[in-house]
């Protein structure tokens, strides 16, 4: 796609996947790293050189063979970058020198996000760390806040929270060495991070905002996208693509955010607070690889390059995707056990960097897919171990679901007697014509309240998508249990011996306002099959195609019958057609 | 994931491929081909031979290397492959070199086919092939018939389809200095395929089936999942799996199928028949990169090694993918203007294959993901340079809807006069207050039926999943856009000044048998609202788990709401509590 060579400072992992991403659009990248690193592995073209990245002569010998340059990791020697850029000895870095060297100072890096008026903690320098100088932030702050290194941190590694004026001495014990500064501790209810792709012009495009997870300081799993209500998913990109707006040079950036605990969702602005920003790829973004059909990696080679970048999205709008990271365990390679039984699980892809095992090392990632987070969680689990395959087979959803009466029912038919089946039974006709799973029960409101309330509370999460309720008489039973679900419910007013069915009509139909119960006819069940239908055919796109298919025959078919008969009727005549119509 | 040197014959796209899904499992992969080949070019670690999989001295240096030997090409030496397996000069070979054989010859490989008695045109030998026994196949199979290259015969060439008798001198100088043989034309109405993994224990584990489309002769796009019924989509993967069965070796099988005319799909047991079958990957299931979590390449790669293998899913149960392959243009690299245009349309990965441009040759391929198969079309009329970038902003469903009265609406309120608005603004409330886009229209059955009749047909094309039509009177609006469109339409009986309503309410719910409308209460069209939000709600996974939570939430509020007044009510008792409600 592009004749240029893309040289990326650092073989690591994240190397290695921008290799992968380059590697599939015919582009030629290089490394600067030791021998033999996990991207020079998937290369053998690139005109590799072996150094240091933080070695000024490495990089100046390097950039001579590059006509880009770019970074995996931020600790690079930036004053050569910008040495290398004055002299024009190389065309374009990015992200540019500044905004990596800005970034490498977590206290500037901050002072640069206020200064920007973005949402982040308050911070103050501790220059010269004395218990007396870190006690006057706790009098300021107040407890608990956090001390940290301002340089060479990186998965909470030069982080320590100070909870009470005690901790001091065992704190400046842990961060000893090091420039310090402290940050106002923010109490959040989760931590968020969007991947952000800035392109050489200052635009700005991000992918979903995802939820991390981390365990002793290290990402553990990403969930993508985050569950959040729509508005507060866009107020993060929103914060995201701020920040990095802010910041030179194009490529991609790790936003890393906390959310707060906040009572109104929509009301309080400062919900989202900025914590940090990697002028990279990063780990909270490798689920776009399985997740989205534009990975991060190949955002990044393309916005380096200045090539076109699409919206951001996940690969379809009911993808889900859990990132699980795999750190090396304590007996060498132990960590492939989890490999080994998400070999084994549908929906997950394995990602090895090609590194020698070594226990707390990033050995690897796997990405689990899947149309719903339910399902991806169910998922997790097993891969965990922490469920037997038994129960994930339960758990997630058959591929073909069974037609007829079903075990894994789509819809759920329920009578309050067995004297309304004759009725009943024509909706369980229509939906074996349709080949849609359901299950008829009977079930009670009067007499069986205690089922009736539990079959309505769980219907959800048994996977029913709509329950068709037939009653009688007084006919509580369909506005029951629309009352206890969020489900449409379809009422079929069965006719009694007396009043002709329209006591049980007016008492399905006439529901108060809040709890609407789709009424049909009068013993009419078989519409009441069709409307479910006509339900699940609008819905999600598995089944619909087809459903909608037969539904557009069927009523074409009911039209087809009449015009031939309106055609019998004008051709031979009313009365001959009535005569025919009698024998 | 195992330490075994996996030794790939051949390093062409399929043997890069392989080598990109065995670099993520940390798997060792060598190549035996030319230098610099598109596999070697991604794989600079593993013990590559330079030279060629038909040369025997080759291909014996190259098994000293490896564990495991497997091919991207069936064209492979493969007498030289049984010599070492007999002289266990190496371990293992997939697929056998027996199976290779076989399908190098397709004559001996359609009667491998029909003495298992598996669905496949009928066959002729043409041992001398002149004027006189070819026409001999013309008056025993008829015209038109197959003649065809017994080996060497790829992507159609080697074909040749004998209309009449006077073709037969063109079609033997077209086949000339090659063995032949005839097949009986297959009329058939579309090609699918299907890759199948067949494990070393001899188990069949398939993909879902795929429509494949052929220009000149070479496969041009593939469409996953194919667009059948459940039953044909299983029927085919039943062919397929029981045809890899009676092969011997573990790995990818590509296997080609036809889609025959047939009226009755239900009936016609030869619906489906075999064409021929890649014992390798297959173009055909290039989509599974980006359709699937576990791709062709890297279930392979587990086969030969006999590594656990999944379900073979779509990722989700809506991922819908269309893969288009990239051929050499006329102009050097001219191909590469559909790769640009795909970098700009979300959805799509584009995979190169490291290749020198040449006119016709397999450069690349692009596979289009999308939430549903008319999106990941439109996304392919886009790429293909068919629309106008306009068009496909316009045809791609935005990521976030517009709340409120929308251009792009999921709900259609529609109304018979301005008169019914008072009542139906209620039904708009609930829309705007659950953030879902709706529209609002006065479309009058009596007085507008035209406009009434484009309004209902065009619905679902529109993007509209539920009607809420309201009408007072004889109200004859909710019916007859019922009884022209396949959406649920909810119904919502507007009150008159005479009869108190109850004429609209028996005119819209006591519909005839076939067409059912969910009526909600007289003037309740605060009910059809929500009626119309639950139907969402149970639909597709994208919006559902934020409605169904903000539905749950409206029904706790409800009942605590109910809970609040009757707690004041048994606390200060019934005259209070009506006192009090009078104030």
């Amino acid at each position: 796609m592009d004749s240029r060579t893309v040289g990326i400072l650092g073989g690591g992992q994240l190397g290695r996947m921008l290799v992968e991403a380059a590697n599939r659009l015919n582009i030629t990248t290089a490394i600067l790293d030791a021998e033999n690193s996990p991207a020079t592995q998937i290369n053998s073209v690139g005109p590799h050189v072996s150094g240091s990245f933080k070695d000024a002569v490495s990089i100046a010998k390097f950039a001579e063979k590059c006509d880009v340059l770019t970074v995996e990791i931020e600790h690079v020697n930036a004053d050569i970058l910008q040495d290398l850029l004055d002299q024009k000895k190389v065309k374009e870095i990015h992200p540019s020198p500044a905004t990596i060297k800005l970034i490498q100072d977590k206290y500037t890096q901050k002072l640069h996000y206020l200064k920007h008026k973005l949402p982040t903690p308050a911070v103050l320098d501790v220059p010269n760390a004395t218990q007396e100088s870190v006690a006057a932030v706790g009098q300021k702050f107040g407890y608990p806040f956090v001390l940290k290194a301002r340089t060479n941190a990186y998965d909470g590694r030069g982080n320590y929270v100070v909870k009470t004026a005690e901790d001091i001495p065992e704190a400046l014990k842990a961060l000893k060495d090091t420039p310090l500064y402290a940050e106002k501790f923010a109490r959040f209810d989760r931590e968020l991070a969007v991947m952000v792709i800035r392109t050489k012009d200052g635009q700005t495009i991000s992918y979903p905002a995802v939820e991390t997870v981390q365990e002793n300081n290290v990402c553990h799993t990403v969930y993508a996208p985050a569950r959040l209500s729509d508005s507060i998913q866009q107020q993060a990109r929103n914060v995201a693509e701020n920040a990095v707006k802010t910041l030179d040079g194009a490529g991609i950036y790790g936003v890393e955010m906390f959310l707060m605990n906040g009572d109104n969702e929509e009301t309080n602005s400062d919900l989202i607070l900025l914590n940090e920003i990697a002028p990279r790829p990063h780990n909270s973004g490798h689920y776009t690889q399985d997740g989205c059909a534009v990975s991060q990696f190949d955002a990044h080679i393309r916005a380096v390059l200045g090539l076109p970048i699409p919206p951001l999205t996940m690969s379809t709008p009911s993808t889900y995707t859990i990132m699980l990271n795999i750190l090396g365990a304590k007996e060498a390679n132990g960590e492939l056990e989890v490999c080994k039984r998400a070999l084994e699980v549908p929906g997950c892809t394995i990602h090895l960097y090609g590194k020698t095992t070594r226990p707390g090392r990033k050995m690897g990632h796997i990405n689990i897919t899947a149309g719903s987070m339910r399902e991806a969680e169910a998922k997790l689990a097993a891969i965990s171990g922490a469920t037997s395959k038994n129960t994930i087979e339960q758990t997630i959803p058959k591929e073909v679901a069974i037609a007829g009466t079903s075990s894994t029912p789509t819809v759920g038919i329920i009578m309050g007697s067995d004297s309304d089946l004759p009725v009943m039974s024509a909706a369980c006709k229509v939906l074996t014509e349709f080949n849609v799973p359901y299950e008829v029960k009977i079930v009670s409101a009067h007499r069986t309240p205690s089922r009736m309330y539990s079959y309505a509370i769980n219907g959800v999460n048994r996977g029913l998508r709509v329950i068709i309720a037939g009653a009688g008489g007084a006919a509580h039973l369909p506005g029951m249990v629309a009352a206890l679900t969020p489900l449409p419910v379809i009422g079929v007013p069965v006719k009694g011996s007396t009043l002709d069915g329209v006591d049980s009509l007016h008492s399905i139909v006439q529901m108060p306002r809040g709890v609407p119960v789709a009424t049909v006819a009068i013993n009419n069940a078989m519409n009441a099959g069709l409307l479910a239908v006509r339900i699940l055919a609008t819905g999600s796109e598995t089944k619909d195609a087809v459903l909608l298919a037969k539904l557009e025959k069927y009523i074409q078919n009911m039209e087809n019958e009449v015009l031939a008969k309106t055609e019998k009727l004008e051709t031979i005549g009313y009365e001959k057609y009535l005569e025919e119509k009698k024998n």
